[in-house]
């Protein structure tokens, strides 16, 4: 996505939304740019049919396009309906006055609605030939347009074959556009037509194959997907040199409304990115076809194509200086009550207070010693399932730092009574077992991401944990008490700057992850159900520490 | 996405894209729906300011109307900028006419411009009052709207508290529509000021926020992210017998073009879908919320926030009549090469000429003998890997079909010379072990989709050489002969209907998979990858039979 790509797109307004600026708009924000328009006639339309045909005085079209060039940098342009002469006029002035350099510019010439309807006056084809073309990057007509086209300056021709296809498109480029993308829409032809004009224009041509599947599919076949193709559509790239066919299966179906404005407002989507013309046509031609494959059911006649094919609704925002942490911050919101009762647990009150039992503590620490080995275990996993030398470092730089928080477990131990012999001995509790075993568990399910949202819970809750206890005691008449609190130590320890650093790496982790591969909802649930998981379970383990339970 | 559900906006348009119809477009594109337009006013306008205002004939504007409702189902309503009274008498007698229902109507009495244009004549206050209130579901006026409307009515307030908020959405609500929603964002306000209102009214409000994560996110202040929220944008709803107070951070930003048509637009496609206003408004808040997060930088003035923060580009269209495998046929339009010349290999080739060397062929069916060794094994790892019956059914039935097919193997090789003790005694080639350990590696390291994309390639390349050989065999004067070719019984069971029903229920389990947790782009390259080197691998074993290597 594309938010800072500006598309400008010059055209009329369909009131029904499947053609005209409103198909261009939807385009455009499928494509993930931004499109600003301007409006040169207003229809009233369905997709029966043009009830009323309301243009735009002259001077208020050109006072859209100042108000649009002067203060947008635009990076492309579509034209589309623009009425009569005098509307081409003055949209070429104000181009040609108010853009520094004219961006990429398709022009879809317009005529006559898929109903049947006209949207360009006859006189004002001389108007587009002699005044928009020269400036265009991409001519884009259809059959009946380019006949419209070639025989106002007397160059009659029939289009029936893409042989004459060809002819046409070479004599549309002598009107001085860059290139002209002639839409076989109109004519359907089988796969011998293209062989032929292949082999007789020779190596100027190459073949571009978009849903031809035909090689090797007959699995395909045989499970009922893939009809065979007989009827292709062929548009036919012209610039100069160069000859390319797009060749796609010919699909039935009258929800066409709106597929050259559509069409043409891909293309400049594309080129508004990168100036090569023919990924920018396999491009958009693909996404017609699909947009047409997957039409909804709209109006009585010919329907509008489906514009949001190839876009979801994402359930997580991008990381933004404004919210850096999105998918952390949906972890907590969403685990709001448990998240609480983990990292603001009684054994965490009294803990602070220094009033907690010490075989609460005791009972804690020892488990805690049983658990971290499940933990280093954890992230040997991790770096088992990671396929990058720099993810396989850091977790077992993390493995290693669990070793060493091994070490201060033996040391508080043995400051509270218990000497490492015995810590070895200290039977499992079934809430470690389920907690630590749970965690290995979502290595084994699912991939080094979803593990990595199972370690996760334990990071950061201790993080916050040590920093809320730590800011607490900073306040004036302070419920946490530090000085002589025979757990300090403790706290100093996940208030510290050696934890703290951890638990930033972690988030950057995993909001990267998120970022990199951005989770489907059902994922993002996954996800969630894990994080919520971990979290109850740790506050069962505290739960576990209170009752001295087993 | 609904693009079944089609929503109508009736409003301005403006140029710059930010706002008017074109911001209403983007965001019901956004939200999945369809779109439809009447235009009511066309303005020249930029991120500076209004530059020029064409408003449309009234006759016109109600052709529109007409002509959208007498087509296209319309779920629900949006208007905006309707510039004068006599434009607002004619779209209400023609939703009055034409519609058989109105559907659910949000309308945002647009009076001026972000930028502080006028947008609607003084003297249409009466009209917007009398005549579309009253078919009004919710209206959403901001404050210096809500001071407007109740001045027209002798109703004179001043709007500088949340109480005076209150009391005016609670006046407005007299005008005659369902709710209103008086929105703050020309009030910052403090949570104090929000505990205050919630203390004086009682049980009769409600407060619902969004983006305060206050409690318990030390980690995430300590890291940068979620700066302290002082000042806070309430917005009131108002239903007669409740009141909710939607409350969220104030964002300081310029890009606030366009954010009243956003939201008026947001909530007309979530009450196209559900009749909960409260949960429209929680959905449809936070959508502009983020819009203004992430807003790009266009333009001067005002710019306009992001319509696509939360819609991304998925890279494999839906499944559809016409397209019913459409993540196979992406691995195989991106494999061709390597596909051919796996179903296509010199061993399929001379083994359905039936002149295949019987040493290649002894030596594939024995190391593909150890091979099921592994295959099996992938199907109970993913059977390990699974989390609800039905899936570790199927993965468990596969294990059950492959112990089968080792007893098919047997009675092969036996017929080929080779005895079931030998069979156990022969040595696994390099190959074999690549293939088998690869699988299993993708077990290890993704998810139980990874796996199934490892386990896809081998059950579906024998399905499609097997029905290759069978339909060249029915060919007239065909290269593949059946009669006598001492692979018959090979070629039968993989074109058979048994094996054909697992390749068509592979084929089945993995489109279900890509549709129920759509890949990203990411996850889609990683499917490929493994797509990819299966097939290659695939065609290396048969390298292997035909070197006789080891």
């Amino acid at each position: 996505m594309n938010p800072d790509l500006s598309i400008l797109t010059i055209a009329g307004s369909d009131s029904s939304g499947g053609a005209g600026v409103q198909a261009d708009l939807k385009t455009i924000t499928s494509f993930g740019c931004y499109g600003a328009s301007v409006i040169t006639a207003l229809t009233a339309q369905n997709t029966l049919g043009v009830q009323a045909v309301h243009p735009c005085p002259p001077d208020f079209i050109e006072q859209q396009v100042i108000s649009v060039l002067e203060d947008i940098p635009i990076h492309s342009i579509k034209t589309g309906m623009l009425y009569d002469a005098q509307i081409i006029q003055v949209i070429v002035r104000a181009l040609k006055t108010h853009a520094n350099k004219v961006p990429p510019l398709v022009c879809d010439p317009v005529c006559v609605s898929t109903s049947g309807d006209t949207l360009l006056q006859p006189e004002a084809l001389g108007a587009l030939i002699k005044e928009l073309f020269p400036m265009t990057t991409l001519l884009t007509p259809n059959i009946p347009e380019a006949v419209a086209l070639l025989s106002h300056t007397g160059q009659s021709i029939q289009i029936n074959s893409l042989e004459n296809m060809a002819t046409a498109a070479e004599k549309l480029l002598g009107y001085g556009c860059r290139a002209v993308l002639l839409k076989g829409g109109h004519l359907a032809v089988k796969m011998a037509d293209v062989q032929r004009l292949s082999r007789d224009l020779g190596p100027r041509v190459s073949i571009i194959r978009y849903g031809l599947t035909a090689e090797n599919t007959e699995i395909l076949r045989a499970g009922g997907g893939v009809p065979p193709v007989d009827l292709l559509v062929a548009d036919i790239l012209h610039e100069g040199r160069t000859v390319t066919l797009f060749i796609r299966p010919h699909i039935n179906s009258k929800n066409t409304h709106g597929t050259g404005c559509t069409l043409s407002a891909a293309l400049a989507c594309e080129l508004a990115r990168s100036s090569n013309i023919i990924e920018a046509i396999k491009s958009a031609t693909a996404y017609v076809h699909r947009g047409i494959e997957a039409a909804p059911r709209i109006g009585m006649g010919y329907g509008p194509l489906n514009h949001i094919h190839s876009v979801t609704r994402v359930p997580l925002s991008k990381p933004s200086l404004r919210n850096p942490y999105p998918l952390t911050t949906y972890f907590i919101e969403n685990s709001q009550d448990v998240w609480k009762a983990y990292v603001q647990h009684d054994f965490v009150i009294q803990l602070g207070k220094g009033v907690l039992d010490k075989k609460s503590f005791v009972h804690f620490i020892t488990q805690d010693y049983h658990y971290l080995k499940y933990y280093a275990r954890a992230y040997g996993f991790l770096a088992a399932k990671s396929t990058n030398f720099s993810a396989i470092t850091d977790a077992a730089e993390t493995v290693l730092d669990i070793i060493r928080e091994i070490q201060t477990h033996k040391l508080f131990c043995d400051s509270f009574g218990v000497s490492a012999e015995e810590l070895e001995k200290i039977q499992e509790s079934t809430t470690t077992t389920a907690y630590g075993a749970f965690i290995l568990d979502m290595g084994l399910q699912g991939d080094d991401t979803k593990l990595f949202m199972a370690v996760i819970a334990c990071l950061l809750g201790y993080g916050e944990v040590g920093l809320w206890l730590k800011s607490e005691a900073a306040k004036e008449n302070s419920w946490v008490v530090l000085e002589g609190n025979p757990y300090k130590e403790w706290i100093d320890v996940y208030s510290g700057p050696h934890y703290q650093a951890a638990v930033r790496k972690g988030l950057g982790i995993i909001e990267k992850r998120a970022m990199a591969d951005p989770p489907s909802a059902a994922r993002l649930m996954d996800w969630l159900a894990v994080w919520i998981r971990c979290t109850e379970l740790e506050k069962r383990f505290w739960d576990m520490a209170m009752d001295i339970s087993w």
